[in-house]
């Protein structure tokens, strides 16, 4: 067994949700979550800023004394993963691969579909990760940039985000996809309308929650899921404190959680 | 006279178009401008947040001996420039202050519409500056985070873009005003949509345009305009590299410049 908590990171609030499915399947973990929303969105940002970001988290976490990480932020993991687990001991997962698991498993005729940040899209990493499942998955990517600013400003469905919707989705209807995976965090809040726009022969895949299940199967094959009687302890840091937070957490976790802010520059690596 | 380079800055690539107002009220002028890609944007953040970041960057400015400074983003000014003027020597203008005299001097009905970012509306700095100019004056103001994020992904005019005008405009329609301020520095560039919802009887106002000619005053009066024969030197900083940038150089001044990436490590108070 192992008792040191789980680490979370994601550019703001939308890990949440990951943190819910954490909660859901390991009750027993204590779980150190980061989000980053001084800095925040990540998805407009080059890859090479991305991964400096998330390296000074991953360092934050590391000397929190977690027992791994977990990248809740499609952006961060598409910009960071195979660089940080190179480099890190700690085990690190992130979002992308359990959406493609998922996505494959999902799809019949072969065509899926991603929305995701612009910097999802441009790192490939979907793309490379299905053809790697399955050489016979193509893969029709939009970047919906927008559809972030919609969720965090709780637009998520109005006739705006419905005219999003069409212009965004036009090429993947058009190439007659069944699965579409919701590469970022914030998507799964707009399902209705994206659904809408797709029909009903199209499944949604939400890569969140894939990623919580990994996580545990690696823990128990390790033997180091925590034991204790009590449910975890749950700490919560964000890079600038914001109104949005205790909000989201009440919606995502039914509870209210104040956060720390936490100064990140000490884990620079300039 | 004063050959010292004047200080721009914004919280990304919006504020070229102060930039080019400069450049064509005072083409003799050295420029450094900065643009704060890693953190943008400003709107949706915390007030002491941007004013954390707003001082980092004035420190930047001054150590590379700036006579003067303008803040081109809404957002930063309204929360860092009582402070930013009462702590540092050098005359600090924003564009608040510009914009509100402007919208005194169209105002016909003492009714005045304001759009901008959350935090410039919650800061109350419009307001506040426009009941000092006349009491009579009424305003009604909205926040739209998401036009700054359609601005930035260059959707200026598109039926989501309307459908978002719709939504936000609603109030200050039901109003009457005959004036808008278009509080921020993206906004002009849906100058479009926001006109036809809005209809004809109703002036927008820029406040980008003021904010140069009142710098140019101040240092004519202050005999510390640059005098030399050739047009001055422009500097561009970011804090991270952005495709963007070279594109909406090219958009507003007409020529493409390559921006430095600085580091404002240094530069913080913490």
């Amino acid at each position: 067994m192992d008792n040191r908590p789980i680490g979370i990171f994601d550019s703001g609030v939308g890990g949440l949700t990951v943190v819910k499915q954490v909660i859901s399947l390991m009750p027993q973990e204590d779980i150190i979550y980061f989000g980053d929303t001084a800095r925040l969105p990540y998805g407009t940002k080059p890859q090479e800023t991305v991964r400096i970001f998330s390296e000074e988290i991953t360092r934050f976490l590391i000397h929190h004394d977690v027992k791994t990480i977990l990248i809740a932020c499609n952006t961060a993991t598409a910009a960071s993963l195979p660089y940080l687990n190179e480099k890190y001991d700690v085990p690190i997962f992130g979002v992308i691969a359990s959406g493609a698991e998922e996505a494959q498993k999902t799809t019949k005729n072969h065509r899926v579909g991603l929305i995701a940040t612009e910097g999802t899209v441009r790192s490939g990493a979907y793309v490379r990760k299905l053809a790697q499942l399955d050489e016979r998955i193509t893969v029709t990517a939009q970047g919906c940039p927008l559809f972030v600013s919609m969720a965090e400003a709780g637009w998520v469905d109005n006739p705006a985000v419905e005219e999003a919707a069409k212009i965004y989705l036009k090429e993947i209807q058009a190439a007659g996809v069944d699965t579409l995976i919701l590469g970022c965090t914030h998507f799964p809040l707009l399902a209705k309308p994206i659904s809408r726009v797709m029909g009903d022969g199209v499944t949604l895949v939400d890569p969140a929650l894939a990623t919580a299940q990994k996580a545990k199967d690696y823990l128990k094959a390790h033997n180091a899921l925590a034991v204790r009687e009590t449910t975890g302890r749950r700490t919560f840091y964000v890079s600038a404190m914001t109104d949005d937070f205790s909000h989201l957490c009440q919606i995502a976790l039914g509870q209210s959680y104040k956060p720390e802010v936490a100064d990140l520059s000490q884990f620079s690596q300039k």
